[in-house]
């Protein structure tokens, strides 16, 4: 009786989104009712659309709208060279930085032994598979430094072993401009281990 | 290209709610592609209905889908004792609270001399009809702690000069220049339990 029931049924669907609590869905939803008409439809619309036409690209798992995404169908992009994510967000942080122009390849998550995901959870039985099918000649692991990135990185490793495909995984460690103070352990201890010789 | 085009659609519809910044958006975008079919459907539809079927109580002009609102056709709330407020969404926080039994009354903001908002862009006349008609014993004013407000009640006072109808504001316990949507419970009970009388 508090909200119109409409706007009851918004805030509470803005509320299962992660991060929004329920001042900042009421704050949304009182936005929304102030949006003009077409940018409401286009909103509601939105969301119709990237659950109904957005599916994952069949070669690279990425999120797509056609059968093959337009990262795998750009014949300009570099096909030598492979870069593994475990989700299709990592992607497009990649794709804004621009200084990557080869395919990608997204996991279906990482292994983790304790939650019960194994190699056979995460499809990297496709990843090989379509590896097998390229003719890739450099592999990047671009996964979450943690020891579910770890392990995953190592078993496909494991899995390649033998072909002279080099494999690389993205440098962790102290991200530019941070404060040293404020490093958790965990980085300082990867930056550590992976340091580089300069002279 | 970064995104499917239907993503991109969202991103953009989320970046145009208020306090959502680029990264926050695609945060939420993905978010909604998760979601279960059936919350998204909601969530879709619900922006359609907040739009097309919430207009405004044609008695005190709160946020409604019927003609007349919840609030005044509530036969057990006190007719007698009116409370003004700036916005739809104060009612919702007084509703919340649940001290104030009395109607409201939602202005279409406040007189601001210095950006041209004059008394009859919010509809004071609109105010001062429904009282002529009422048998209001009491209006309370819960207006934003600011000059506009100040203004505003100030204008509306005098209108109501001459008739035995008790005027008061809310105590302002509530600091000045402070957005009423993030007042916290206890101050706001307090500052209407203290209200002053002021003619």
């Amino acid at each position: 009786m508090i909200y119109p029931e409409s706007l009851k049924f918004l805030v509470e669907s803005f509320k299962k989104l992660p991060g929004i609590g329920e001042k900042t869905a009421e704050r949304l939803a009182f936005a929304v009712i102030d949006l003009d008409d077409e940018s409401a439809a286009q909103f509601s619309d939105s969301i119709k659309n990237v659950k109904n036409k957005i599916g994952r690209c069949k070669v690279c798992n990425h999120l797509s709208e056609k059968e093959v995404c337009d990262i795998c169908s750009d014949k300009k992009r570099d096909n030598k060279i492979l870069c593994i994510v475990e989700e299709p967000k990592n992607i497009i942080l990649f794709e804004k930085i621009g200084v990557y122009n080869g395919l990608y390849h997204v996991l279906d998550g990482l292994i983790s032994p304790l939650d019960g995901v194994g190699p056979e959870d995460i499809n990297i039985d496709g990843l090989i598979k379509r590896i097998g099918k390229s003719k890739f000649k450099e592999i990047i692991f671009a996964l979450r430094p943690s020891i579910e990135g770890e392990t995953t990185m190592l078993y496909i490793s494991k899995m390649l072993e033998g072909s002279d495909i080099a494999i690389s995984k993205i440098a962790y460690g102290i991200p530019m401009g941070a404060d040293m103070e404020y490093i958790d352990v965990m980085t300082l201890e990867l930056a550590l281990t992976d340091r580089k010789k300069i002279s």
